[in-house]
């Protein structure tokens, strides 16, 4: 059975497997269900290693969770509980004294970057904290060529408000956004791309 | 049963509450268990005037949670769960292009703010942010007379790792603390204490 959750919401994701720092490469053959996770779980090895050298600190946000029940019998063991929307992107921190906010998104399409993987709430939140002088992408993970691409998230607002079409064409994605190497460590080095373009 | 969390890990809350927006007015003699979520709820109300005003984005990360079981047969139901200790803070976001980041703590003791509160790790996650030139520190709840104060993490953090005593003088708070004034709207006006001592 498939489970269709809400525009933002994510499967849940094995944290143990997210948390690990044994270094895997990504194959292009990875089943699909299981590539968002390993580009979660590359993203955050990633800004673990940033953080360990004291460059920059980056966390992802746990999944906003809505509690009902909670046995306190047991060592307060949650037994009714049920995924929220995020309000927000999942992403953020600071790296050289600025607010960096960022949403990870992969696309399975060989041809585009289908809208309906960004919840409407999170375009209002990246255009708020653009405003007040934040750094603000996407990191795009295309599965069928196994490719990243960090894309400002001002291009991909104006696309999502404008919407001339459902999806964002993968050509409008390598024009306006940057290619991110992958490396041994760290995995996806997205911050001089940051570096390059965003600071002046 | 009193439920012992590890440090830094809070009980539930009644996110329902949390998120209302009806205005209530903290009386001091409102039970000790509804004081905390009380307090939140304030400074949660004041993050959303913040938001709406659109001069500050600043949010409460969820509290973590590693899940066990979900039951996709209903909907995607979590039926086994439990709560993690966080390895950050509980808020941060941006204002005035700059990162802040902070802790909000309620102390029972008409005398001191017990160490105890603070979970390493959050010592740790605000160094590692004051290093990048974030704006941080803690709001803390003094539930006995009923005050709020701002006080710098970089005072917070020196004391927790000197260590001279097991909690930091009420005196101490006020001293190196800034009184955060309760107003109808918004609630726990903040920000213009940043505006003071921490913008140059």
């Amino acid at each position: 059975m498939k489970i269709h959750y809400p525009a933002g919401v994510k499967a849940p994701t094995n944290s143990a497997e997210i948390t690990s720092k044994k270094k895997r490469r990504i194959h292009p053959k990875i089943a699909a269900g299981n590539r968002g996770m390993a580009f979660e779980a590359a993203i955050n090895d990633t800004n673990t290693y940033y953080l360990e050298k004291g460059v920059a600190v980056i966390h992802k946000k746990p999944t906003p969770i809505r509690i009902v029940k909670v046995d306190y019998q047991k060592g307060a063991k949650i037994t009714e509980a049920y995924f929220q929307e995020p309000s927000t992107t999942d992403y953020n921190g600071i790296y050289r004294g600025k607010y960096i906010d960022f949403e990870a998104k992969s696309t399975h399409s060989a041809t585009s970057f289908p809208l309906s993987n960004i919840a409407p709430q999170q375009v209002k939140h990246l255009r708020a904290v653009l405003k007040l002088g934040a750094i603000a992408f996407f990191l795009i993970d295309i599965v069928k060529t196994n490719e990243v691409y960090l894309v400002p998230a001002t291009y991909i607002c104006d696309f999502y408000e404008q919407k001339p079409r459902g999806s964002i064409p993968l050509s409008e994605i390598l024009t306006h956004g940057y290619r991110v190497l992958e490396k041994y460590n760290p995995r996806l080095d997205y911050l001089p791309i940051l570096d390059e373009y965003f600071f002046q």
